[in-house]
């Protein structure tokens, strides 16, 4: 059977992927580096432009791939949800929004500007800037979760930021495609779009926690006829605590899944679905549950997306290569001093963070690139261009944004306590 | 991008999958069953008989399912394997060879006499008899973790049986496939690929849990020069389970890819690696750290295998149904009083509980029946039979196993203990 040679295949190679981005992530983090850019070097080693072993364009078991990293990043912004409670969104609801904004109109106007100063056609150029717009929170996600500083009030600005940025980057798209593919756009049809997009959000963070508690919360437990529960609680802690991950898990995915119907990344609906669960986490030691799915799954992630580089194009046109270092030039420049002007209310050093931490462009505007590439928009060099801006953005990030936050994060934490270095040890429920 | 559309498509499918699974899983044990029969049922409402909400033949996601479902199995046999000691299998191996054998030879007796009985063309007969050797261990591990009873002599019994079962099995389907298929078996070639798979599973059994004593091991702590790491060590507990985990889950992928392309079982070579590591499982509570990778990816399995039940054929010709009933009967009959008499020296009660859970043939036999179906040897009709005999006797184990381990189980503990009910307690380390 054809399937189930595939999948034997499958098992060899998340075997390899696995173990060598656990090399490659611990021989980078043992001369300092994040661990996170093992992992993707670990991809582009594996991947077509190195060794040839992993193939995401592959037919047979590329999907599969695509899905087993999606789940990985999606279980990642759940954890990072779990860690933010609403409270803390709200309070810095302003620096956030100030971010994205920023963040979305600057490197949409610039980069389209540079592309047409270099004599490209201007449906191209939009696309390029508007290719540059989305930040991807994947990895500085990933960056904070390895520091332990998901806590701190510069990750909480991030974070929101990232869900405002997300809701922009789609009208910016909504509006760019209709213009640039279809003519003309009907501003009844992008309203229609983003509104439901809010809409969603805003229903989602409102009504879920409360759902959570229904289901799962400590009031429950605190009304006179649930005592009989309460007493089956403490005789049953591991499939109390099971029911909770599960339910969890089953949030998580659901939401995921929702959020991309209302054309949002997936990601942004896993880490509201994290956010709903904030104020069980403690109680059900939903982080510690979520530890050993994220040891198994998030690499798998950053390997794929390791393996999307391709180094062919820039071999054939090496002035390719001076394009793209400008292009990703800009793309940070243009995402990290509006970001940071945007945050400068949480002071010069967080603010500093939190304009690192906005530069990586992940897969949005990587499908955004796909779009133009597919309607002939852009060229296939072009489009290489776009892959590298989008994956160079990834790469510069997290070593800056850890030094930024080495430096300044510790001194701002929301709460005002430093962080405790190990999870492990938890006051007794 | 359809690539994206096909990953959200499968977010949602898995979130209806997960969500199913637990509320049937849950139904049924509320009423007294196992709760992998609850599972399946889902599968069955979700698959293409009912609902039609997933198409395990699907293009698009059908592999990707597949590859979930397989690592949640291989996750699964592994955590068996985690509480195997090897001295346990040593202890069992007599009765466990004597349960396997009678195991294959009667089935594949009865099976093709029966089927050429029934004026069927002798290479068909030979092919369902085939597919009715191998015993799948999957959903018999599955009952006895959910009935926190794979400590017990019974249990290991039973893995052990597993194992030389899948060799057994391996060489039949290497004679039978050359001798239906190619004209004449080549004596040389079936030793040849049947001393690999045993030279495999001896050198696994008996290298790896040296490879894991040295990498994971109390003793390497011992050592004078060792005594930095130990204090290191209780520096860092989370750190160093993390990645006692990761290596665990390496393996574990690694063996179950290596067993598959010695043409063992994928979940034969995870439980391998589980009982590699059943020495350490306690110093980096391994079986804890698995059991949400387990909730998370354990139910895809049975939710596919339920989703593959067709109904169908059956319903466009009704004697079939006979049929089926029929070789589903054979096949019980002839998998559990053989391995009741090969494991009778444990008493009467143990060896039905051995004889029931020998009695689930899984995707070895659709695998078979694949190859036969193909080749066209049977045709659509009995392979929808055997297919049916596949997951009729996956049914029919589940209850007659659980009732006869609550019954006898608790008496014949390996180590005279009672089997503590919750995981959860641990001594300190």
């Amino acid at each position: 059977m054809a399937g189930e040679d595939i999948v034997v295949q499958l098992l060899a190679l998340l075997f390899v992927m696995f173990v060598a981005a656990r090399l490659l992530g611990r021989a980078v983090e043992m001369v300092g580096l994040p661990g996170v850019i093992g992992e993707i070097a670990a991809g582009i080693l594996l991947g077509p432009s190195a060794f040839g072993i992993i193939d995401p364009a592959n037919v047979d078991y590329g999907i599969t791939l695509e899905a087993l990293a999606e789940i990985g990043i999606v279980v990642l912004l759940f954890s990072v949800g779990l860690e933010t409670r609403i409270g803390d969104l709200k309070r810095v609801g302003r620096a956030a929004s100030q971010t994205a904004m920023l963040g979305v109109a600057v490197p949409l106007a610039v980069g389209t500007a540079v592309l047409m100063a270099l004599a490209y056609e201007w449906h191209a150029a939009l696309f390029v800037g508007t290719a540059m717009v989305a930040t991807s929170v994947g990895i500085t996600a990933r960056v904070l979760s390895d520091l332990d500083m998901t806590q701190t009030k510069t990750a909480k600005v991030i974070l929101g930021a990232a869900v405002i940025d997300d809701i922009l980057g789609m009208l910016v798209l909504a509006v760019v495609g209709a213009v640039a593919l279809g003519g003309t756009a009907n501003f009844l049809d992008i309203s229609i779009v983003v509104g439901e997009a809010l809409l969603f959000v805003v229903v989602a963070i409102t009504v879920l926690p409360r759902v959570v508690d229904r289901l799962a919360g400590e009031r429950k437990l605190m009304e006179g006829k649930k005592l009989y529960d309460r007493r089956l609680d403490r005789l049953k802690p591991v499939q109390t605590r099971q029911s909770a991950f599960a339910l969890a898990i089953a949030m998580c995915l659901g939401l995921a899944a929702a959020s991309s119907f209302f054309r949002l990344a997936p990601i942004i609906g896993a880490f509201i679905a994290g956010v709903a669960f904030a104020d069980v986490e403690r109680r059900y030691r939903l982080h510690d549950q979520f530890e050993p799915v994220r040891v198994l799954l998030v690499p798998f992630f950053f390997v794929l997306m390791g393996a999307k580089v391709s180094l062919t194009a820039f071999a054939v046109d090496p002035s390719l290569i001076v394009l793209a270092l400008g292009i990703t030039a800009v793309a940070s420049a243009t995402k990290y001093y509006p970001c940071r002007f945007g945050a400068r209310s949480l002071g010069r050093g967080p603010a500093r963070a939190v304009g690192f931490g906005m530069i990586p462009r992940g897969e949005v505007g990587l499908i955004v690139a796909a779009v133009a590439l597919k309607a002939g928009i852009i060229d296939s060099p072009l489009f290489s261009v776009v892959v590298f801006m989008s994956l160079g953005t990834s790469l510069v990030a997290p070593p800056l944004l850890r030094r930024a936050m080495a430096k300044d994060g510790h001194e701002h934490l929301l709460n005002g306590e430093r962080v405790a270095k190990s999870r492990e040890w938890r006051p007794p429920d």
